[in-house]
């Protein structure tokens, strides 16, 4: 198989037949698929598609529970915990961040906890509701250990993702999506691909210790964004997504990676802010733009550069991508082929 | 004058005579001294009462309003906004605390932003007055931009702090508190008077363009840590701070530092959540404690190194420093004696 460029659309609806196909309704099969084909479009292929193969398997094994009770777990009024019943991480992710709007519009701020889901995708998915509702959504969930203290020996904190998202009220939102490593692993791997040295502060060797060799660091650990300060807003995420809900944190959570096999238990932590409470939305709209509008016109001295908002370059991605499909790798396609097949869903002849 | 040793207890009595003299209420005044003091005991002595003068000045001349009216400016239920008159950013700072702290506890979460506040010290301060109450506590505070994309000539963001205190039923509270930049502005100088050069993800000359000489550095800006985390991370501390808020952002703010006799009209923003909302607080304890644990347990490849909870070496050197006394330099013991002079307040010779 050559690679291809798929027409979104397409590859949306081949992936919903395929979670289709895996036990999920067909509302949240489309939605899952959305998701992915989304975050492909961003740009963010490490969370498109690549991933659907083992989505889909950890579904099939019963891993992930498809027809998932999503239901109130603890807490009340302004502060509550789901408990995510196994589902799909994108399901459970959108239950909470709906939920979390719903009571940021009765109490003008709201956070809620969810235990017992699995991952994800890009935490960005559900900040982003927020702001296509005119609210503020903070995003976090927990991953298993895969960072190391400085001078520590063993993991002790996930690089757990944070997301931001601010309406704008211009073309697009304001989105931050970050993980609290320094760098993700895929950095170490195209450095070995290129033959490159890495930074001594990007990843650890299986000791702990810092290396330069990028072969080392993938099969260590990853090192936290500005050290302390990355690794001390691990511990928080890692306590509001896992200790404080009632869900697991720090070793008890899995990897789908290493046990794709089994549920990952894993938690997230959702807050919302209902900016509306505090001023007109005339106001904020307008505060918003001059916020903007103060980076944007903001002078460079590397004119090779340009000043983004963040969630800028996903926004263009996005724009390009609709039209020229999004890049699919030879070994990818065949994949994808090969799980059609295998669940009898018609092949991917019309992705173009 | 020679560097001394103060008693705690002897420099807090010191620093609230002096804010009383200048104007505050007896009351205010000795909660502004215990603020510096404490954050002396931490350690941060960035942040203690090398200020005192600075504040005092600000008080005087009027910039900082001695007795603020602080009342709620918008919002209602779990999210507010409180004006803090231009008062003590002390003062105004434990008003939202207090607020947030009463709300969260009435709603599960609860958010208080602040607008026309000051400088308010350090961050953790009210952080961990939620802690204190068994609360969890995120608080930020936007600054003037002294930080530059990469890429960029002018700063577009400050090194605006988040602090984030969560109770851990032991012995001291889980307590991180980081600015936004890879470093502070005292790391450049500390590499000037050692003459070492400085990496180049630390600060930009003038133009924006990194540079490894401590006194460019100094004389230009700061780097945002992690590059484009740290930089959208500041900019959502001020969004939160400064635009929902209706306060100001971006370039509005004012410096203390350059504008010593002006109203910063600083913001502030704070997050407080009641985990016992969610569990007992038995079970809370228990599993925090199993957090803590977890951290303290991991092994060290460098023993000289030890896993320290975020907050606990301020907890460290307060035990020290309230037996040892904190350490002051002669120019500082210095100018606190010429502000007592100035003051008409008991000259400070029975500091030790």
């Amino acid at each position: 198989m050559t690679p291809i460029h798929a027409n979104p659309d397409h590859l949306q609806a081949f992936a919903a037949a395929l979670f289709t196909q895996a036990g999920l309704p067909a509302h949240d099969a489309a939605f899952c698929a959305e998701c992915l084909v989304t975050t492909n479009l961003w740009g963010i292929d490490s969370h498109g598609v690549l991933r659907l193969p083992l989505y889909v398997r950890r579904v099939r094994s019963g891993a992930v529970n498809p027809r998932p009770n999503i239901r109130q777990a603890a807490g009340g009024r302004a502060l509550q915990v789901l408990d995510g019943d196994h589902g799909m991480g994108f399901v459970v992710g959108r239950a909470a961040m709906a939920r979390a709007i719903e009571l940021a519009g009765q109490f003008g701020v709201a956070a809620v906890g969810v235990v017992r889901s699995n991952h994800f995708g890009a935490a960005a998915l559900y900040a982003r509701m927020a702001a296509a509702q005119e609210r503020i959504g903070i995003v976090m969930s927990n991953v298993i250990p895969n960072m190391v203290a400085p001078g520590g020996a063993r993991p002790v904190a996930g690089n757990n993702p944070i997301a931001i998202a601010v309406p704008t009220f211009g073309e697009f939102p304001f989105v931050l999506d970050i993980s609290l490593s320094n760098v993700a692993g895929g950095k170490l791997l195209l450095a070995s691909q290129k033959g490159e040295k890495i930074p001594l502060d990007w990843a650890t060797d299986r000791q702990g210790r810092p290396t330069d060799d990028p072969d080392e660091g993938f099969k260590g650990f990853l090192l936290p964004v500005g050290g302390h300060k990355g690794l001390g807003l691990s511990y928080v995420v890692d306590i509001l997504s896992g200790v404080i809900t009632g869900g697991v944190f720090q070793q008890q959570i899995k990897s789908m990676y290493k046990q794709p096999d089994e549920p990952s238990l894993t938690g997230h932590f959702m807050i919302v802010l209902d900016p509306l409470a505090l001023m007109s939305r005339d106001e904020l709209a307008e505060r918003m733009q001059q916020f903007v509008a103060a980076i944007h016109s903001s002078p460079m001295w590397d004119e090779k550069m340009e000043m983004l908002l963040p969630g800028e370059l996903e926004h263009r991605r996005a724009q390009e991508r609709r039209v020229t499909g999004i890049p699919l790798p030879a070994s990818l396609v065949q994949d994808l082929r090969a799980l059609a097949d295998e669940l009898d869903v018609n092949p991917i002849t019309n992705l173009q």
